[in-house]
């Protein structure tokens, strides 16, 4: 992907419905690190679960996958030709309403928390809601633990006044680990200049979305459209505030979609969803090479390629992942 | 309490340590049904394990109290002589995120439900928020739901804006089941003339509250000045749309007071916390005929001493418990 290898190859989100042959794949694609989600809407004990279920994974397909806790592991997986799991939530729903939670799901290896899923949480609003309060008064207090212990803040999902409150709020930078300027789709997953360039102010990251419904053009997205938007972003806040979140999620059906999006209360028509096709140059983990190749060809240098395709995550995560002094 | 007692005696709000005593003092006193605070902080096991326990109440104290699952139990309460008692949620976690518990707590008997406790949760916003979004995507189905079932919607606890969403989304009459006009006291859990117009033209009730921390003068109110609070309220919004909710809240510790108001994550001075004084004139259910005595000296009637004293809610829950046709 980049010759010299000097830096990791890092996919900031991912949510395929995994199982040994996702985690080969990633490994053969050269991806040295991923950030997997845990939580979409589970409760505490439902996401217990789930990290139990990675424990049995990390201990049965240890020749390709081993769990990120630090930056270091991304290291190590690099060295040994193996993928490190990043563990995060896209949701505070397994804090539930118990700040000790935080520290209990660090020590059970989780490194990112979004602190909202599309819709109003106990910490803040979600970008799908009629109106935005920001962040609460629960957001600021788990915000400060977040960064006492070198838990991320993720804010991909959540709304624009939330958005500005959390870089505002938190003493470390934050990521938005998957979305796309706002410019370049207007959706409401996507974010505006101004909040980019107050996450690139304040040292934050921005991973580029390749979810069809952030691109413009959709499915239809060329891959000179989206590095095109990759230079036009650089240009704005930074080319080291800039790396990947691929939001690539494979192998689900459309019911897993439905609670994706609607978690266990929205009425939406179920009958209505259905996933959308990733572009063709971007359908599986070993495509990474043709955003590389993309990048180049739009004009980044070589060394420009390696920091968006992990360089810059990997400084982000070597610093956002230790624990506060 | 009145003579002709004509009318239940109700207090729409009562969040003691119960027990024996308490509803031997509730049945002595003559009040014929009583809304209890069933959650506050407690999520869906949690509360099941709470309505378990009223479960082994009602038939250990089956000759104090029975359960209310409509108005015609209110009416079987006041002819044996009981204390009929309304189950109800001061938060909206016990169902968490799942809309189908709704009708599971509904089935189980409870009967009003607050949308939000003091801060932001899923369905709204609560009144010690520093901002406000009103009512949530989730809020507004969770209401279109209670209005199917017959469960009440409360907001004593819930900020300006979505009180004012729920009026307006909500088919069916709401009540603040514990609160007064912030007329009488400024606090946040007081209410604004307009939102107190909104609510009686709307068909909605208010329940006058006893706690300290609502009335003027806190400890030191008189029966007088809560009295007269009473008339200019009913000069507002109508006699037929005013109540008692006392929150009356016997032999708690400090420590369930702190629970009471900063949950699992508050980070509040746990040494600050104390309980405050009720008046002289209000500090047990048998007390209420000081309140009667006190109204019938501020002016009003003896009939519509009978229609804060109980009337105007008996009409509210005989409408409001109703399934919708």
């Amino acid at each position: 992907m980049n010759s010299s290898k000097s830096f990791p190859v890092i996919d900031a989100l991912q949510a395929s419905n995994w199982s040994r042959s996702h985690f080969a794949a990633l490994a053969d694609a050269g991806v040295d690190a991923v950030h997997v989600t845990v939580a979409f809407w589970h409760d505490c004990m439902e996401t217990l679960a789930k990290i139990g279920q990675w424990n049995r994974w990390f201990e049965q397909h240890q020749t390709l996958i081993l769990p990120v806790r630090s930056a270091d592991d991304i290291e190590r997986a690099q060295q040994s030709g193996r993928t490190g799991i990043i563990l995060g939530f896209q949701n505070s729903s397994p804090i539930e309403d118990d700040f000790a939670l935080i520290e209990i799901f660090h020590q059970l290896g989780v490194r990112i928390m979004q602190l909202t899923y599309n819709n109003q949480n106990l910490l803040g609003t979600g970008c799908y809601e009629k109106s935005d309060a920001g962040l609460t008064k629960f957001g600021r207090i788990a915000i400060r633990e977040m960064n006492r212990l070198g838990m991320i803040v993720d804010v991909s999902h959540t709304s624009e006044r939330t958005c500005f409150d959390a870089i505002e709020h938190s003493t470390r930078p934050i990521a938005i680990t998957h979305a796309n300027p706002l410019s370049f789709r207007n959706v409401v997953r996507n974010k505006s200049d101004e909040l980019l360039k107050a996450l690139g102010a304040s040292g934050g990251m921005l991973g580029f979305s390749l979810y069809p419904l952030h691109l413009a053009n959709g499915s239809d997205c060329s891959l000179e459209e989206f590095c095109e938007m990759v230079v036009r972003t650089a240009d704005l806040i930074g080319v080291e505030h800039l790396g990947l979140g691929t939001d690539l999620c494979l192998d689900w059906g459309s019911d897993y979609l439905e609670y994706m999006r609607g978690g266990t209360w929205d009425d939406q028509d179920a009958s209505a969803v259905h996933w959308p096709a990733y572009p063709g140059w971007f359908r599986k983990p070993h495509d990474l090479h043709n955003v590389a190749r993309g990048l180049q060809q739009a004009g980044f240098s070589q060394s420009d390629v390696a920091l968006i395709m992990g360089g810059n995550w990997f400084r982000f995560f070597r610093e956002g992942m230790r624990p506060a002094e």
